[in-house]
């Protein structure tokens, strides 16, 4: 049983690490191959015991030494908890039905994003704020972070368990398959303007629509294309895909990192699919017109 | 010339360190005091060169060694490019004026931010979705970051320079000016209900109430009051504010980090604030409509 690495093994297990996750893993309804407790770590098990201990979890609990288990930690100074789950599957159609807690399917799509905080964060991020799905692609020659490593896992704070993924697929065929299942693709852009209304008016040629934000419906099935850290989306990419998306700012302003403008896209997507469900009314805070300015 | 620290010095100037800064601070307006090159900072000096030489840039630019530079740097590997700046001063009466660029003053108001580098952040974005001007408050025991520090500076890329900031206020002789001067205060907040339409019905009592951030009017003069990252805002704050807002999130998901949390706050207010000049239409992608979802 390594922790290290967190890629699958090839039974489908990956491996988990702390308290935290280990919970999260519990209450995830994930299969659990094993939880493993190490001297130290015992002290959790009073915390974990009432999820292990329901009838229908039918895994080994097994203890080890402290030494053996640091050997196999990844963190520096491991908690002494640790299990083997098996992640949530999941099928591209799975994906693009439309789950009763939505209006639509709304995935995002990580296209080599490389920091595997930034995928934890970035899963997180989407989930928070409705996403119903996710998928990892590789993007030119950079690949995406694997969703289940140590730090992708801690980042994301286990929602990566939860989150129906579907991981290592080609952008392409993706890119296809989306079209197909009448799912909008939304290319996440990066580029150098900072102005998508001019950009809209003068984007004639075979270009995809250039929208801010709230110019898109999110209400839509749509999938979000995230490229990668420093290059953004390849070119092809972003022609193909039905429409681009920019976080307007003012000039002379770097561009959000990663995170930020994940937590900016999906809060639009929320805001909109929301006030479908309770219009949101813009409200004058505290009672009394403010006085008129100068 | 000391450049560590970061605190203004008793003529009010700060050291900035590194070629980007210090372009920043020459483009800034700002007045500059002095400029230094390290030996092996010379190097830079073509890139600057066009900024240093023009007219009304009446200050010396000094040599050292780069032993000497390196003594002086904040930084482990200094570019050996520093320059001693004055930053923009500003006034409690200028910051609540509705500057030419906006509708209304949009301000951020930083109680008890302590890390310099979520100060700095949280200050380019905020500028970067048009907030006209900034405040530093001690909240309770806890002070916030000097925005001047290398590290804040760094992190706002320079914002720092250019964005009227009014440093160290008291927080509860600010939110009684602002009452005065008429701008809504606003108070971030990050407490365990995630649902603000349920606590909004409930919230009666002296409390203010609790909105999401879309059933916030941006367009009217606000302050948006940002609190420590760990404990949030004081109760008594959060009461007295004219309203809180709180980004609603999925159950069991942890709150965003400060920048990001800043990051959405803003780009509402932006969003809200750009469709008065030019009204956002929820376009459908790509043209035609996407078939019917089965």
């Amino acid at each position: 049983m390594a922790l290290r690495g967190g890629l699958p093994t090839e039974s489908g297990f990956v491996g988990v690490e702390g308290v935290r996750l280990v919970e999260e893993a519990l209450r995830s309804g994930c299969p659990i191959h094993a939880v493993l407790f190490s001297e130290s770590g015992r002290r959790h098990q009073d915390r974990l015991g009432s999820l292990i201990d329901r009838s229908e979890m039918a895994f080994p609990t097994l203890r080890t030494t402290d030494r053996l288990f640091e050997g196999l930690a990844d963190t520096e100074h491991p908690q002494g908890v640790a299990a083997l789950v098996k992640p949530r599957e999941t099928s591209f159609d799975e994906l693009v039905r439309t789950p009763e807690s939505a209006c639509a399917p709304l995935l995002v799509v990580l296209a080599g994003v490389q920091d595997p905080g930034n995928v934890g964060t970035i899963l997180r991020t989407a989930s928070a704020f409705g996403a119903t799905g996710a998928v990892t692609a590789a993007s030119g020659i950079s690949g995406t972070a694997n969703p289940y490593s140590p730090k992708a896992l801690r980042a994301s704070a286990g929602v990566a368990l939860h989150l129906p993924i579907l991981a290592g697929m080609s952008l392409a065929i993706l890119l296809t398959q989306f079209k197909v299942a009448g799912i909008q693709t939304l290319a996440s852009s990066a580029g150098d303007t900072n102005d998508p209304d001019q950009k809209v008016a003068g984007a004639a040629k075979s270009e995809s629509p250039l929208l801010a934000p709230w110019q898109v419906d999110w209400c839509q099935p749509i999938a979000l294309l995230v490229g990668n850290e420093g290059s953004g989306l390849p070119e092809e990419v972003e022609r193909s895909a039905d429409a681009r998306v920019r976080i307007p700012m003012a000039r002379g302003v770097e561009s959000l990192n990663a995170a930020a403008a994940a937590a900016v896209l999906f809060y639009e997507a929320a805001r909109q699919r929301s006030s479908v469900r309770t219009p949101g009314v813009v409200q004058t805070l505290g009672g009394p017109r403010s006085p008129e300015r100068p």
